[in-house]
């Protein structure tokens, strides 16, 4: 049972922390449009909203970020996992959209046991998250479910203001890395900024070359890789982004396949002191296929 | 006369808010590790500190950002502009290296009468803030300045906890906007995400292609471009990242060149139902050359 139009990002007329005593009512108010489902959204479009009301074991809730996971595969039943989440299934499709659009994502948490951050009874509508990630993870069960992690903006609404000439900005507070480590920083120094994917060295203005260090298994949780320069690349930014989503996975061989057509694009450069970690390669592997 | 080590980022035993008689007493205490300059940085490990102070006539105050000015060029006694700034100047180039490596700057203000932000008399610690941009602007009597915008990010210090096993994070915020204009999402629909500039399609993971939508004429202040398709490119994340850091900019017919080397990159992809402003390209390349 839908309500309403599609609409995304803070709606000014709730705001944030705005209780409901059952889902009917989150649904009445246009947070989340639905009455059953814990993803409201489109593969075209992304995701409106979610619900985080204890429904997979696998969701971790942090807070300031949470480790969601898709839908499907259970059974209707018993709600035990008994087949893989397809990642084409349009509710799961639609939080990667809203990924590869960096648009907000309301969140409404529902009262459950698992959850220091949740309502004690009801649901309670708890502003934007932004989807930084998403990775496959196979279960104890060998089950794949697919997961996201959503980090919060602010709980300020969006700043609007037609007699400003700047476009509407908004204030985000986001937990973040503030700066390159050390490692990386060693790992783009020892290249020189060169790709380690395509060879290429982007020129920036002032005489510059510029490059990012990419982490293979990433930082954050869950997945906590470590800081050091056996899990870093020195990538450009286009080999970074795919390897961050999942557009590429590297062999244990160095051998760099694009996942969507199974082709392989070329093989990773490494410098002979360059004592990249296998196991994380695999790591990297497993979270896109 | 400089103090201490280098050091980048927060210190946690300076509280945001330390206010400081003199420049003085902000060297003593490592914040700013000099009594005279603007800047303290090298071009190799990037800008640790700056002071607003109001020695530029080109320097705005917005609070949560600044529009810094770089050193040099002027007249020393009357402080008058009668030369262009150089950008491989070290101080000038420090700045462009933080940058690149995302890395904080400390930020000294001190009182003058054209800062509403700054303290009444005295020096102040405000914090740590991000050089999100920086381009050249050629003043009304001709000479070029370095500016850079830098926008804050949280008051918190940085969380570093042993005991946790999650690397050090810090909370920071930062004012941006929070998802794609329905601009830059019909831009990108257009090409399909093929980059404008290199005919690349990114696949992403779940069959998925990957493209930004950029800005030619940047957004925020002081440039304010329209956020409308005549002014928005589909670019994969290196001709964005270029396109952004000045290494590259386009002429008129549409020919992409490399502001280093000078050369040709090749031409702009211009579907015929897209109206790019050649009027942008213009103020872009004006950032840049």
């Amino acid at each position: 049972m839908a309500s309403q139009r599609r609409r995304f990002g803070h709606l000014p007329e709730v705001p944030v922390g705005t209780w409901f005593a059952n889902r009917q009512g989150a649904c009445d108010a246009g947070v989340h449009r639905q009455t059953v489902g814990g993803i409201v959204g489109t593969a075209k479009y992304g995701a409106e909203s979610i619900v985080l009301s204890g429904g997979y074991e696998d969701d971790e809730d942090h807070g300031a970020f949470v480790i969601y996971t898709g839908q499907g595969g259970q059974d209707p039943t018993t709600k035990r996992q008994i087949a893989d989440q397809d990642i084409f299934a349009p509710r799961n499709a639609s939080l990667i959209t809203s990924q590869m659009l960096n648009q907000p994502v309301r969140v409404v948490r529902g009262a459950h046991r698992a959850s220091p951050y949740g309502p004690r009874t009801g649901y309670r509508y708890d502003g934007c998250f932004l989807v930084r990630s998403h990775w496959v993870k196979t279960r104890d069960d060998g089950f794949k479910v697919i997961q996201y992690r959503l980090e919060q903006t602010a709980v300020q609404p969006e700043i609007v203001d037609p007699d400003l000439p700047e476009p509407a900005y908004a204030t985000t507070t986001v937990v973040r890395r503030i700066r390159d480590s050390a490692m990386a920083s060693a790992v783009k120094e020892l290249y020189r900024n060169q790709c380690q994917a395509c060879g290429r060295v982007l020129s920036f203005h002032g005489g510059r070359t510029y490059a990012e260090g990419a982490h293979i298994r990433p930082l954050g949780r869950p997945h906590l890789g470590p800081d050091t320069t056996s899990n870093i690349l020195c990538l450009c930014p286009n080999h970074h982004a795919q390897l961050d989503g999942g557009g590429l996975v590297i062999e244990e061989d160095g051998e760099l396949v694009d996942t969507m057509t199974q082709q392989s694009l070329g093989r990773l450069r490494i410098d002979p002191s360059h004592d990249v970690d296998p196991e994380f390669l695999a790591y990297h592997r497993g979270m896109f296929t």
